[in-house]
């Protein structure tokens, strides 16, 4: 069966697949200086945002992503208080990360405005969050962004990018990294998007090497179904400067949590930490 | 991007999306007295067999749901000997079945003989315990097989269909389910595939509401990858009859297993019992 321009596909090339989804209609083209942004209507999937020919977030699966890219890091640190976000222009991981009130502080660094403006438009109920009197969004360079930052004074990271080529390229790097290491504190976390173990396994395994070589301790990969990306699943990845144990977290905070989730809770957490035997064998231990 | 005839593409309606795999070359294509079959050589997904334009098997990711089908329920029933699979005609799931060493009969009830042929052609992988001295393959009606089973002569059922329309609609219905009870020993359990959570959330109410109706006593949801089926997230669904709880496993023997896995171990098998929030709200706990 083919399929025509009703449709949205990205293809996913070296892995032989591709995903679709039936669209309404275009509502929006641009060319940013950075990259092309595409907002379709769906049948099903509500309001999807393209980036460069790949799905970026559809109104009705970014649950999984955002809530796993921000909960599970921010319940594995004792007390995080000042969080970055690098990317993260939909506004959708900023909102996961304010829900935590004792969060004081929240960058989100993304260096296209654009995305941000068409997220306000198009996915309002990803920028519920925007006003919030702790949300900072910079429409800059991360990768400078983190250069410059003061030692030791983010708590957690989260890079929240696109996939490894044109402007997130740097952001899977061990000097990236190192800038990292310098600006969290000794108890801080990153968390990193890290793609599909089933297609990606590779990408994931230098990318966890290049974590460790710049010297981060622990390094946890979590696994969650996304279903517009590429396979359907998805792993975010977790590293620890110094002190926080990253195969613990604040389970009775989880457990008592005041803001609503779709799909993160308790089991949720300890789930995603479950090791696939072919990761295990591949050495994402 | 349009895709053309070099893909292969299943459309899944309602939701608005599609999966599409890079072909190679067609096969093989027969319609059987029960549904259309297809073998397809793909780019990257090895072989794949279609039926009735839905997927079915494909050599890369297969192993997720036929382990997924199987350990979970053998290692939860504290000594599985009698295990009835109805369906499973590509052998996949007696292979995980026969690993178990102390299964000591394996019934394999399709219906359409042709799956199996076409199986042991182009996925003799799959078909590598059909010798076993331990199995049976029948190729016959599994709802009148298990009408007709002895009472309390099975341990474990495993239904590894096709979606609930055409030949596996009584699958699904608390009329089989009844039957099921009945040919299943008290420490029985059943094991169904249960469709996508995020696209078929109804029919698995619907179904654990049959089953509950036909006396199973406790039901319990699992989840896992499986990136060629809609929403390349899948589940299975397990009841027992009375006195095998679904929570716990022999988790020891799965440490302990002398047979390899890809994707199943004693962590999924935890992992696999969470319950995302959606799912709880929507009372599948």
């Amino acid at each position: 069966m083919a399929l025509d321009d009703t449709w949205f596909t990205e293809i996913h090339g070296k892995d032989g697949s591709a995903f679709s989804l039936k669209l309404k209609e275009k509502l929006h083209e641009e060319r940013t200086p950075f990259q092309h942004i595409e907002i379709y209507d769906t049948e099903a999937f509500g309001k999807l945002m393209v980036i460069d020919g790949c799905y970026m977030v559809s109104s009705r699966d970014n649950f999984l992503y955002h809530e796993m890219m921000t909960h599970p890091a921010l319940f594995t640190h004792p007390d995080p208080k000042k969080v970055l976000i690098i990317g993260g222009g939909d506004c959708g991981t900023l909102r996961e990360v304010l829900k935590h009130r004792d969060v004081e502080r929240a960058w989100q660094v993304d260096i296209d405005e654009a995305v941000t403006r068409l997220s306000e438009t198009y996915f309002p109920e990803l920028c519920d969050s925007n006003g919030d009197i702790r949300a900072r969004l910079l429409f800059e360079d991360g990768i400078k962004w983190v250069q410059e930052a003061e030692e030791a004074s983010i708590d957690i990271i989260i890079v929240d990018s696109t996939d490894p080529v044109g402007p997130a390229e740097g952001l899977f790097t061990e000097a990236f990294y190192r800038d990292c290491q310098h600006a969290l504190q000794t108890d801080g976390i990153l968390v990193q998007q890290s793609e599909s173990p089933l297609y990606h396994l590779e990408l994931l395994k230098r990318m966890r090497k290049a974590m460790r070589n710049a010297g981060f301790r622990e390094i946890q990969t979590l696994y969650y179904p996304q279903p517009c990306y590429p396979s359907g699943w998805w792993s975010a990845t977790m590293a620890n400067k110094e002190t926080t144990g990253l195969d613990g977290f604040r389970e009775n905070d989880v457990r008592n949590k005041i803001f609503k989730t779709r799909y993160y809770n308790a089991d949720i957490h300890k789930a995603a930490l479950a090791q696939p035997e072919f990761c295990k064998e591949a050495g994402l231990v």
